[in-house]
């Protein structure tokens, strides 16, 4: 057997891995390898050395003792080491980290990466070069923490063609959405306790508006439709339009709202959706809760496979990165197929599936109108919704306040299209009698 | 490169295989192979040709039209057949499928199979022979039909000890469970209508009395721990002893009854165990209903991760032999560890955990009992219970009936020891006042 990349000819005793990065992900990656190297030894039949660590500031008080000397802050002790066969980088961002990713793979090392953002823009760049250089590219810790769903897409569900991925994949905004629904706090307050309790950052963007999301689905619809997505592919709304009499009337309708990220396969032309949805109340989606993420898989053999498990947090994420490193190991001196290299993300696979525009999409819809209380002003909003083939299922009028003359007008409709939905919206918003089109939720049967 | 096993020298091209059993599984796989070739090859990598299908009786009417020449009555057609590199088995049944394995494995051949009676009776074996010949033995669809969790055992959550695993892993079962919580129906209508629609057997038993879902346990214990289990290492009780009236108390009680799978892990002993138990109604396993199955993994880094679906049926287990399948042909050609081989049930893989017997023990206990309506009964049963060190958590007590004297009292206990309680049953059952013990009934928070 041919020595291949920059691996030596003869497969080593001992696995050396450099690990790029020591936060929250990186700490436990390494006091994984440090406290249970024998146990990880009997699991992947080879015994792993953690030989560096990439730091940005060694003086740092940290959780965790590094022998002496495999601290860096050179990533070139890393990446120009022949003897390191395995980059674990879990830096989180772009830059520098996928140029790291990029040196380590050209130079035929393994690659194991927690980074979404990553693997989300750049994923099927760095699979080639994997596959260029006999390497591989392991990303379970990329999207939904400690459940499996990566690998799982990868491998033991590949018989299937996908129908369709819906999965709560930010634990941020699941933890905001289940404080709004059972304590019926506002946006702003629930966002509030996400941030002391550190669960939403400073600045929550990246969370609330869905980026996050549309990454980790960019990466779980491009391992399950086996052609790249990019995140401009996405649709996406955030969270924070969503007040507490959403929650009130999605309970009285019996549904949950759930910030949802979809991808689906319909006539040849596949979907991608991030927005806050109703689930009906009794459908597993609804029941995830707290900062659990889940995803569920609807596969043409398989049917619905729904995983749930913790999706952030240092030992679900270390469990991921260990489990690739595990998989590494153990193909290691193999002459098949690259772990990482087979998820189809290839040029020329086969299959070239067109993206379909959010306006094609069939959904029910929930409005929140906030109307002149006067009689005709429903007759108004029905004819809108008819003059846009949109058909009604459920009318409730509720907090009418004399005083104001104002009423609060809450309309389900049965499937209609989104292009025709927005359009109707527009035209409500202009009608004398609507002061306000208060939210239009999807609905996600 | 060293040919090993029986395997050409060569990687060859096209991976010819050959399937004993043409059921409802067998048609599965020989459909999705015959109508999905290309697609199958694209996944994994090289195209697969269905050389050989093994029938007992090639007059059945079947759904399936295999090309000429492809149907055998003879197995030494795909045993003996150097050409032939995976047989994929879903016979069922110990005789003759088990030499079957055995021979496949011999000659070098891997070997995919759905077969959780050969694998929970002779797995280690049948790996130690896969290792010997470096083949591989990959059974996916022993467990779980559709639901990845034997892959994700061995591979995407090795990086932890496995702390317990709480299943429902038969649908037979859990139709029949869901159908008296919902419709309060007796087990033995129940029964007669998952008998109607197909999903009980005319004889039951192995359903009903948990030896198939202990066979499934045994198979999950034996890769979550890393050492083989016996079916005789399972503590079983079956369904057939629950009312109408157990489900009722549950519910006011805040619980569901499923019929659980539990392996746990305990100061270096395992316990396994299958039984109906109360499961916490807001529980995700409480809201696994009908033939779907679920298994929860507690995990030393992942913590509790979730995974639910169709746990039968011949796309579900379809999809897991062609993910098999389809691993196996992305190893061939390997020198790496075979599939199926590192799941560590090598002898002397260094774990040797004892087997802790069910009288050990600790859970909350749940008895209903039927007694003479008079003063004083609920005193004797108390003192019973405190002269075995277990206390008591709620008391009901309802349906008295002043013509027969009689009345049903409900205890639930705190955790207790389950020698202890075996005891007190037995004392409780001698008393005067006591007609019957009708049932108890553990209760898993």
């Amino acid at each position: 057997m041919a020595a291949s990349g920059g691996m030596p000819s003869d497969i080593p005793d001992v696995i050396n891995v450099g690990l790029m990065g020591l936060g929250v992900v990186g700490t436990g990656v390494a006091t994984h390898l440090l406290d249970r190297g024998s146990s990880l030894a009997d699991v992947a039949g080879r015994s792993v050395n953690l030989k560096k660590v990439l730091v940005r500031d060694p003086a740092l008080p940290r959780d965790i003792k590094l022998p002496s000397g495999v601290m860096t802050t050179n990533a070139e002790d890393i990446l120009s080491d022949p003897d390191i066969h395995i980059v674990v980088e879990v830096m989180g961002g772009t830059d520098p980290a996928e140029g790291y990713l990029r040196q380590g793979l050209a130079a035929g090392k393994h690659v194991v990466t927690a980074n979404k953002e990553v693997m989300a823009k750049s994923g099927s760049e760095l699979l080639a070069l994997a596959r260029q250089n006999d390497a591989s590219l392991l990303f379970e810790a990329s999207v939904g923490g400690g459940i499996p769903i990566v690998g799982c897409l990868m491998n033991e569900l590949a018989a299937n063609d996908i129908r369709s991925i819906r999965s709560i994949i930010n634990g941020t905004t699941n933890y905001i959405l289940t404080r709004m629904a059972h304590q019926r706090t506002s946006f702003q307050q629930a966002l509030g306790e996400a941030q002391e309790l550190g669960y939403a950052e400073a600045d929550p963007t990246n969370d609330v508006e869905g980026i996050d999301a549309a990454y980790k689905l960019t990466i779980l619809a491009s391992l399950a439709y086996r052609r790249p997505f990019q995140h401009a592919d996405v649709f996406c709304e955030g969270i924070s339009k969503l007040e507490p009499q959403d929650f009130r009337y999605a309970q009285e309708l019996g549904y949950s709202i759930k910030f949802l990220a979809i991808a689906n396969l319909e006539d040849g032309a596949v979907q991608l959706r991030v927005y806050p949805a109703f689930v009906p109340a009794e459908h597993m989606l609804a029941k995830v809760d707290g900062v659990y993420n889940a995803v569920e898989v609807d596969g043409s053999l398989c049917g619905q496979v729904l995983f749930h498990g913790m999706g952030a947090g240092r030992e679900p994420t270390t469990s991921a990165v260990v489990g690739d490193l595990i998989e590494v190991i153990r193909s290691i001196g193999s002459h098949a197929t690259q772990p990482g290299a087979q998820d189809g993300r290839s040029p020329g696979n086969g299959v070239d599936l067109a993206v379909r525009p959010i306006g094609d999409l069939q959904a029910r819809y929930y409005i929140r109108l906030d109307v002149v209380d006067h009689p005709g002003v429903l007759a108004q909003i029905a004819q809108v919704l008819g003059d846009g083939q949109i058909s009604i299922a459920a009318v409730l009028q509720r907090d009418t306040h004399p005083e104001t003359e104002s009423a609060e007008i809450v309309i389900t409709t049965h499937p209609a299209n989104e292009a025709s939905m927005q359009n109707a919206l527009k035209a409500m918003a202009g009608l004398d009698q609507v002061r306000r089109v208060s939210n239009m939720i999807r609905i996600e049967e």
